[in-house]
């Protein structure tokens, strides 16, 4: 019985969706057991779905620092091992910052923080006190995405020239154009989400992206941005010109106003000898581009898939997993990171892609603020 | 703590494959706990697997009947109230037989039994017992599924006028033409498999999935099967002309030498308004065709879907789902049923799908052996 | 100037659809000059659309048998030299008669005739005169069917083990189910359209289709036929099981109550080695499945082509080419006949194709009526 | 006899792939005869080809100015109404120069010149002069192009708040990276092809789109290019932000080193009430993405199809027509203006089209060179 992770949970409660997808994701592989959190503000509210998904009365907190409290006075055999940070975006930094003070291994939503000097000082934090920190980017979890990223890095498609993301969703679309609305949703709100809107939620997802299937990292970016309305305090679409290392050029384009696309990712990279293509809503093809050779259409779960996408597809060919399985797979990552058995690199995004993810949105902003000029990308290690 | 119910497995164990299946969709939802079981033969495998999975060593049994023995001396507030049957395909009677005689509800694995009369011996007998009996045609858990179902069964298409399945499948190639391959492996011999290998497989899903979302019954077959080598006793290709309620004709096309293809199964309905059409492999599409109108391609979890589908889905628009999902859609409806919620008659597949699948089974080979003849599928209510 | 055939055409004025079809296919190579014919039995309009098209007076007649008398006087260096026959269908059978009978070369739309012994008849005569006969089955004139035949007999695949065909059409459902409208449809009425509708428009489609990418002959059939109301007297929809050289099973499903559906004609062949699928909707696809591999999509117009298939493509790839680049590619083989310049086999339907087809017809016909039992197709040569 | 437009052809001549495209057009819908042309330089070749497509002799000429001589000195009734210019580009301009100061309507490859100040000065000619003057955006005369111009129009996706044009191709990848090619290559040569080369010949075409089908004006750009090589003189490769009228933003991507990519051009165009995509490789449909409502996708020969997209189609739904269709609309187009007919402002591109083509080139060169940096595109009329 001792096998499993004792996972601790804070927010998720009630019908919140990201709570769904990490339970799933957490159960997915027999590695974790939900052990005790904090999933709401309301006491009542809190036990009761503790109970649903078989929390025992004993391991819910009213609150956050009542969790540490607790938790620290166990003994490290009972001790909650790691912790999922599922709040609103403005806790993440206080919550991640204590808990790994205190020894916590954490898995952390993104964006890890609401700014770039936040996110310095856990990068900091966690060098030092080297515990495992994962910033949960789903995308990178699907298998067809971590061969995508195997193929760049094992040359199949030679030295990349070319990498391109888009991605479009038009959620926004019916909230934007009406002034009561658009006024008082969160994700327009600069004090609740942050600086940007678009980048920061998606435009974020395509810049991690492409670092981690290209290989590559964006070095400098000029944007353009796009709010629609003169009182929206929030970009709501953008344009990301990008500068790689060996001087790459792209292009990350993102939207919310896309009216009528669902959530709209694709992913394409291009080098001297084929290029690839990646699509989160079908995401189970990868589409291999050789030149004068026939396009081809790899699947998961095949003997030609590479070892990383291999582990990450539990039934045969032609069974479409899902998104759940993809964080499921980063859920896996984590856990052979803690219990120290070897692990790929690519298993699992680490402190540098929030750290990287924080100023990458800092910088779009101020590139669209000082009139669409070219801003550098800090290097982190 | 008292919310879950307790769930048992028979069988699963190691690398099984409909092991991880059953145990994700179990835990998807949050109404179960896998409290005990037999996950294989080999007493240490057994112990060090339901550890693995979180299952307490003092609910894992040697076999079948010491789990009866055992649980059955529990109180009925300990005691294991549900059974998935995940063995192979000769233990499902038996086991089923005698968990539906103890008052256990059951979860069983398709096919249901390996003959039509033990399937109606299971059939009256839950009848009488009144016990909850599920029978996994995964493929009904899809959400894009059950919208074609109620969509049907709503009067969208009109009056159904003809029903298309076709189920390809290309595994056994490599096996068939090789005769050592062929006369060991297990589901080419009738001892082990039943009497048939490519309808008992995957015909039976063609069939039950047609009158799933048709609403009609299949009254009459005419079947031509396949064996490719004289020496190999079970089909492995097969064509099966369909009457339906109704006089509507159909047709069932199911192979497993239709070389290259992973698992794709693919649906069509056409009434006298529309047409609809649903495949395995991209589960979250459904096509429907309207004379003289655009093709509409309907997605999951949108203000459009219908009851049913809604509840299989956890993510907004966009966030693909697969074939756990659907499985843990089934497992949810099964729950709601053993706790006497209300729940729609299409959440999961009951014994009439189990006896109606083992019938078709028969039939089928016997059609063909009588020279490719119409036969009866009898009524079951 | 002599370089181009001088082509007679017989129907296809007016809005005729398919006298567009077959005029652009002629001019599309270079290689005819419309030069005379009977566009109509309205003799002001015969002449209207003759000159809108480009067709001297003088070359206009008022009837078939003019035609004939007219051209005869003519020296051989103007006479036309090839007729394409648009007419209704009963009328091939006499006019394509009298012009190989005269030494002309013809074009004949499908059904080549309205009955089998009109179709051994014109089969004779052919063999004697040795003029060039082709049938325009058109679909074998795209790029990647030709591409599918010649990999199919180079051995892509392996030996060929299934062949099915779908052909699926919607455009009767509004006719069917409108007692006034269905008695009064040239197309249900047998004396017009010949014994069969939808087996006799689309059904001999798929069956030359299948012989002609597989290689093999279609030697019996099993045909359930579908007429939906008793006082309609011509089968809407069909599935016809069969039986091909080397015991290859096969199926072919047709219909054109397929409500929604619009021209949907998909050909699958799996081998030992390989499958091969393509779509007439999206007719620039051929998909490649090959056991274990990434699927492949070849295109038309690369260097991975077949000879036969880059015959058929003007382009350079991505630059989709349409239907009336196959009917096209099929007027440029009979060019290269009756030029007497090399060309493949497969470059256009003989005269085998059309017995075939009209053969197939009433077998299908007779297999249902005698209560669906197999009945042989007999060999042409 | 004298309904046909006689047309007159400047190069397309042997293999031209360009010559087959426009020939083809030409004759489709019965309005154009091929009268004289000049096909070549050498003069035989040029007299066998013009032999070859049934050109008489006497209407053949040795270059340029013999065809502008003697064509003038036919009688109207006989003389060449309409030229078209498919000669490499810099012989675009004086061509057309002289054609239209003689009273002949043209028909023009793009790009229109080589560079804007001759575009300047062809279009007062032609305001002067009221000659037809098409320049060959192929693209706009897919029947689906048109059809999403008119639903645009037409206020079906609403307001347009974004417009995005991605054009992918891979052909110069096999160029680039070889010293010797890249430096011989005439589409990397300035000298014969203009300041661009991706911009110049994709670039244009996805910049021509937006406004086709948005109705909005690009009114300034700011623009990235790619050469990859220091030695190498031309853009290969080049994201350009846009600013249209009503503040509305967008983007165009374009290269020519996206390995693998044949002729992928993708527009999408975004209203505050749907969305609309379009895909050259797949022309025939047209993607409909409501919010909240199924995605709906158009096809080509429907009542529901505009009239203008109607016009474009000549066969019925499920006969997929291709690119010399699209061609094959706008001669069409350029046939009733000639003949006075009433026709659809969006039948074919016009002097407005070419020279603000130019334009565009020219300043994405200009913002490019200044550091990536916004520049206005001029107002044309």
């Amino acid at each position: 019985m001792n096998l499993k992770l004792r996972l601790g949970i804070l927010g998720g409660g009630g019908n919140s969706l990201i709570g769904v997808l990490h339970r799933i994701a957490a159960n997915m592989h027999d590695k974790y057991t939900i052990t005790g959190g904090v999933f709401g503000t309301d006491w009542q509210k809190n036990i009761d779905f503790a109970n649903k998904i078989g929390v025992h009365n004993n391991r819910v907190y009213k609150d956050f620092d009542a969790f540490i409290e607790r938790e620290l006075k166990l003994p490290t055999t009972e001790r909650i091992q790691v912790v999922a940070i599922l709040t609103p975006n403005f806790l993440h930094f206080p919550m991640a910052k204590k808990l790994i003070e205190n020894g916590f291994h954490v898995i952390c939503e993104k964006p890890m923080t609401t700014t770039f000097s936040e996110a310095k000082i856990l990068h900091k934090l966690v060098k030092d006190v080297k515990t495992i920190f994962a910033v949960t980017y789903t995308y990178t979890g699907y298998p067809m995405v971590r061969q995508m990223r195997e193929m760049i890095l094992n040359g199949t498609i030679g030295k990349v020239q070319k990498v391109d993301a888009q991605y479009y969703q038009g959620w926004i679309n019916p909230i934007i154009h009406d002034k009561s609305k658009r006024s008082t949703t969160w994700r327009l709100n600069p004090d609740k989400s942050g600086i940007s809107c678009c980048i920061g939620d998606i435009g974020t997802h395509a810049f991690d992206m492409l670092e981690y299937v290209s290989g590559l990292k964006i070095e400098a970016i000029l944007a353009d941005l796009n709010y629609l309305y003169k009182d929206n305090k929030m970009d709501i679409d953008g344009t990301v010109l990008l500068r790689c290392t060996n001087n790459v050029k792209g292009v990350i384009c993102a939207s919310q106003i896309a009216t009528g696309e669902e959530n709209s990712f694709v992913v394409k990279v291009y080098g001297d000898k084929a290029g690839l293509k990646w699509e989160q809503e079908n995401p189970n093809y990868l589409y291999l581009m050789k030149e004068g050779e026939p396009l081809q259409v790899l699947k998961p779960g095949h003997n030609y898939n590479t070892e990383l996408s291999l582990n990450g597809t539990k039934l045969p060919p032609g069974h479409p997993e899902g998104i759940f399985d993809a964080m499921g797979n980063i859920y896996n990552g984590v856990a052979k990171a803690i219990n120290k058995e070897p692990y790929n690199k690519g298993e699992f995004p680490t402190i540098i892609d929030g750290i990287r993810g924080m100023n990458f949105i800092e910088k779009t902003v101020s590139s669209h603020e000082k009139g669409n000029v070219w801003v550098p990308i800090e290097t982190q290690e």
